[in-house]
């Protein structure tokens, strides 16, 4: 005799196969809500904190904003993907395995363990995470290596994106729940790990050739 | 009535599914030639070119050499294998189709269409090849993104062959015919991926450290 429920989860392709797969307890409200207002806490925190810097400028403290929110998202939220290939069978309502079991709503890979998502993540939790609190530290104290870090971890950013939605396309495109969960959860979420990432590649490689093209005339001319 | 062999295929997993799978016609060592040879002239000829350059460093020449084998493996090897999911059925010898038959006895992904494998190639073949060739061009005229691009193409390459290692070792790192294979291709082979491409980021990254720690000196003293 069956003591336990077993719960018919949420996900496409419905013969996913899930044992022990465990509902979401938190509202998508609740979920989406924690994530902002701990991002707006630590954006905050960083806007204020880089402000008393001698010599900052705008756009170096909205860079630091990125790179300690997008770093923590890897490290925290990503990390806790990575290594916890049992998120969906959490019984008691804790707040990362909720994130993972609500968002694949909109990509189902997530809760199948699909090995390139989990390289893709893992690549980013642990090399690109950490680099964008080094990130945050070379800007703040003007490091020769503030603008070639921060396009290096752009470019993984972009590259793992790229490889996250090909191999989605190769694999059929049919992992969200409903067109809602694909375009709110998978396509916009993740657009902008694409957007920001592009337009600082464009800043850092500005700078970095113009300082090249410096460099070599003054060795012309020296 | 059959009017046609069914050949079996050499590679692992055995229930891998190649319906109308043929051979490979040439011998190995015929195929490793051809690529080794080709691969001797493309880099003399640069060797040679890049000789005729005023002012042009031995590093630069090498570096020339590199992109132009490596942009050349990339858009022809590997951009026949993205653009060509039949490979394993062509019936005539044809060089590429016999490479990658030849390959896929050290990474059966490759016959087997891992998606994984197809997106890395893909961004390989269609973005890092044509971007190796421009480095060669940036290189020979000096321009002032050439460094800022080959790490770029470096850093791509690095994280291609990280996903790819890492996605196979998720999926149980059983894909090589025999152990021969598994060292051969699917190890020494990508391994110079690694290498180069990190030598070359260390190389270009200090160039790149240098030029913007005297771009501050001098707007500091100017």
């Amino acid at each position: 005799m069956a003591t336990e429920t077993e719960f018919v989860h949420p996900y496409i392709p419905r013969n996913l196969n899930l044992p022990d797969y465990v509902p979401v307890a938190l509202s998508q409200s609740a979920i989406v809500s924690v994530y902002g207002i701990a991002s707006v806490l630590v954006v905050s925190f960083m806007w204020i904190l880089s402000g008393r810097f001698h010599k900052m400028s705008k756009v170096d403290r909205l860079l630091m904003c990125w790179w300690i929110f997008t770093g923590l998202t890897h490290i925290v939220l990503e990390g806790y993907f990575v290594f916890s290939p049992e998120f969906y069978k959490k019984k008691t309502p804790f707040y990362l395995a909720e994130v993972w079991k609500e968002y694949s709503k909109g990509d189902s890979r997530y809760a199948g363990r699909d090995s390139g998502v989990v390289a893709v993540e893992g690549i980013t939790a642990v090399l690109e995470g950490p680099a964008c609190l080094l990130a945050v530290y070379a800007i703040a104290t003007k490091k020769s290596y503030r603008y070639i870090l921060q396009v290096a971890i752009s470019l993984g950013q972009l590259y793992g994106t790229l490889v996250y939605f090909i191999t989605s396309i190769l694999d059929g495109d049919n992992f969200a729940a409903s067109d809602f969960y694909y375009y709110a959860y998978y396509v916009f979420a993740n657009g902008w790990w694409v957007l920001i990432p592009g337009i600082i590649i464009i800043h850092c490689w500005k700078k970095i050739c113009a300082a090249i093209l410096l460099d070599q005339k003054k060795a012309k001319t020296g």
